[in-house]
């Protein structure tokens, strides 16, 4: 029987200024762009929550990638979660204009019954408190995948400590790590993180690529070398979301198996961010990331 | 017959303050660091200048590695190369406190006959006008390595640029190809770099290792993981010495040897920064050279 993936994360409506161009209400959060991500590997449920203003068309987008939105709770009293933001200077930096919990304020996450049965979990960037909700909502996790961001490392870092020591992987990307583990060198960072409970840590970063620490050892792949940036937003979430795929649909967790989602999640990623949410990902599809893995492969193998 | 490599670039005194420690009129400079690293390679002669301080202990070092000095140069009526340097914020950003080029400001290179028939040639970091002076005084270079720093890009342009051409393997770390190329893409600034002529460009990223723009494809190695950073100084040079020793060690000249090559480059370097100087390198060697260079590939072969 093929595995299940659970994804739980925002689901967002996003307005975002690149210094190439604007898009004004589109789908966006860490569930939508891991869900559409991992849909490519394997069998997918999202958890989450939208509003009274979300739009037809987009549930359209996630059923088209076969995604079972049977556990995404629709709140008709408030509109979905929004972020407006800006990137600046060539992209190198990001600012928050704007952002609205909405349906995020008491989101309390429920499971419907075809997802409890999930064995793959990914955590998606969201508060540990959702987090840890959605992971108590599974029956039997297998294995579990948690994404992080700053904001949480800030302000619930208790809560957050408590749920990493139940992920297999734990993801974050090099500046989180850093702070997380209160130490400036990346690579003292993965042996800090290991030391708080999680089976495996990776380290992303960015345009160069991702670091595993593994009690089998440590590797690292390079980023696909993107020369069409156009919205960074969700590279991360889109690498969670393939490489919890990747995993998900082989069933293979071995050391060689994370390495290869790895690159799975690098050639997703590499996607995500040529176009605005997830547009061109969705548009090329399984064959375009099958290429791009391949590439990430020559480009880092002898 | 072995290959001759013939390297040019600076000799220093440093005296040097890190978060860790200190070291005073400690051996120096991109021509030192790179015929130390280089030297467990290939026979290799530098051409340079020293002054009436050089230090017998130092010469004797240099010589040990079996470094041929017939080139370098000693000037009596004036000290040595002079860098102050100071690292700040867990080593994140250095400054210079103090710089006196001494027997550096009319230095003309001119060759030993035993340097003038080398075949590989490193135009270590140093004035774009030494660097052409010391590849015009090779016979019959067939192989050119040229590496440069943001002080020449920004002073020496154009005399850089007209060298430029010249070179088989363009050197540069990531915020000097940025500089040099007009962009803040660092794959966009391969591209770039290699429309000035170089028949390939490797762009170092430091902690996150080495990308390889070459015309038979695109390469990407990790650094080595480094734990006990202690001085980064000279790590670029080691890496350039030991790229260019590594290749004119073997003679192959191939895209899989560069790649070959630049592997050899991370693990030396990785051992420079472990010490001030290169204490730790001379003392451990080409057994704990190729152990780093084994685990290097156990860290980025799937």
């Amino acid at each position: 029987m093929a595995n299940k993936l659970l994804i739980t994360g925002s689901v967002a409506y996003d307005c975002i200024e690149t210094p190439l161009a604007k898009a004004d209400y589109i789908l966006g959060g860490s569930a939508s762009y891991a869900a559409l991500a991992a849909s490519f590997f394997a069998p997918t449920c999202m958890a989450s929550i939208v509003g009274n203003d979300f739009k037809e068309s987009d549930v359209a987008r996630l059923k088209a990638r076969g995604i079972d939105l049977s556990s995404l709770v629709i709140d008709s009293s408030r509109p979905t979660f929004f972020w407006r933001g800006k990137y600046h200077d060539n992209f190198n930096s990001r600012e928050t204009l704007d952002i609205k919990l909405n349906v995020f304020e008491d989101y309390k996450p429920s499971l419907a019954d075809g997802a409890k049965d999930a064995n793959f979990v990914l955590l998606g960037n969201i508060s540990p408190a959702v987090q840890r909700a959605a992971l108590e909502a599974v029956a039997k996790p297998s294995f579990v995948i948690l994404d992080t961001m700053d904001l949480w490392i800030n302000i619930a870092n208790a809560e957050l400590k408590g749920i990493i020591p139940r992920a297999d992987i734990l993801i974050l990307n090099d500046s989180e790590a850093k702070l997380l583990a209160g130490t400036r060198n990346i690579i003292g960072a993965g042996d800090v993180l290991l030391k708080l409970g999680a089976k495996s840590v990776i380290i992303k970063t960015g345009e160069y690529g991702a670091m595993l620490f593994h009690k089998d050892g440590f590797f690292v792949i390079p980023a696909f070398p993107v020369r069409a940036l156009h919205d960074p937003t969700g590279a991360g979430d889109s690498f969670a979301g393939a490489l919890a795929g990747s995993l998900a649909g082989s069933g293979d967790t071995s050391f060689k198996a994370i390495k290869n989602a790895m690159i799975a999640g690098a050639a997703t990623a590499s996607l995500t961010v040529e176009s605005f949410s997830c547009y061109k990902l969705e548009e090329t599809g399984i064959e375009e990331i099958n290429r791009r893995i391949r590439l990430i492969k020559q480009y880092s193998q002898l």
